[in-house]
């Protein structure tokens, strides 16, 4: 457990439900977290509040460019449409570092439809933006934040595709700390598909009237 | 049961492990198969060879062409690199049916790399080709022909994509009928995660020593 204190995580766009999410389970695994955001005030409310509910005082809120600079490992939590200008803003900040990449490319209204980005996915967009200094990993877009922030196990295995495999099985292991089951999906090319089963998710809890689809993996291994 | 004799499914380029598997399990739940080949001599030893494993006499080896004809729901089982050519040629006998399209557009000899083809995905390579006289639905990708051809229940759930509400009703029909979880995934543009999905779970089959990976949705349901 202590060496998690060595590594600051920063949940960069944080202050959203995922994000939160994130920052809920990571903190009650023992990391330290950087909760970043556009706005510091807020990113300090919701970390005050993340705190009180966990009992402990490992969240701090800042800005995004504070906690992208202090932090070892980033995970980008933001809504497609700020994709973009937010990796663009926070490059200098990210380089020799992984980028945790959680964004998926819905384009609402329709946030049933996968949309293909022309990069290929959003994971591609951000690797494209940052150059080969960053390592961009795609993961954690399926599971739902509803899960997170409850204390319940959550039935939803995590897909980790990303250039890089060192980078790959440092994710799976934060992966493996907050309790889920994780899966290395290979090269990032494959985040299209990641990114997209969001999409079709979403639209399977709109037609079966569910709440929190996920995915599981099965196949010749004793059933969990 | 006997409704369903009076479907003609074709299995096309059907002598592979996929369209066998299907010709299969579809044959055991009542359906008259038409088994087209480019071969008909082939597609007539497969049929039989399929028959004498079921004890019944209800699968029948044709020419690709005389299959798709006589059909009233036609699924293509072919190698990607024969896909586009496929259609083409069938083009004529498909107009006014539904196309139940397995092929998963995987580029050798990397078939653990999603590949994205310019249509955005192989069903909408074939929407694209027939017009909007014949309905593609893509389904059955991750369903391992493994599983297929034994009699053991198979542990994969099956999406279902496309562009008509009532083609994918039929096919989620065929899905239930041969005794796996069929969910309604949306347009055809979803195709792309189901199709790139095989190519994940071929990489997850090598990387972690499996021999038949697939994936369930999970929820808020009961646990199966």
């Amino acid at each position: 457990m202590s060496d998690r204190l060595l590594i600051n995580l920063a949940i960069l766009g944080g202050t959203g439900k995922e994000g939160q999410g994130l920052a809920y389970r990571l903190a009650k695994a023992g990391y330290p977290i950087l909760l970043g955001s556009r706005t510091p005030d807020k990113a300090s409310r919701v970390a005050a509040e993340l705190n009180q509910r966990l009992g402990q005082d490992s969240i701090r809120g800042l800005g995004n460019e504070e906690a992208a600079g202090r932090c070892h490992i980033a995970i980008l939590t933001v809504p497609y449409a700020a994709h973009r200008s937010t990796v663009q803003a926070l490059k200098g900040h990210l380089a020799g570092k992984v980028l945790v990449d959680v964004t998926v490319p819905l384009m609402p209204p329709d946030v049933t439809t996968v949309h293909v980005p022309e990069a290929g996915s959003a994971a591609q967009e951000a690797q494209q933006i940052l150059g080969p200094t960053t390592q961009v990993v795609a993961a954690f877009q399926n599971v739902s934040h509803g899960h997170l922030l409850e204390d319940h196990p959550v039935h939803c295995d995590v897909l980790v595709c990303g250039g890089d495999d060192e980078a790959r099985q440092q994710v799976l292991q934060l992966v493996a700390a907050i309790g889920l089951v994780g899966w290395d999906a290979g090269p990032i090319e494959n985040a299209v598909v990641v990114e997209g089963l969001s999409a079709v998710l979403i639209g399977i809890n709109k037609r079966y009237k569910m709440h929190a689809a996920g995915i599981r993996i099965t196949g010749d291994q004793p059933p969990r």
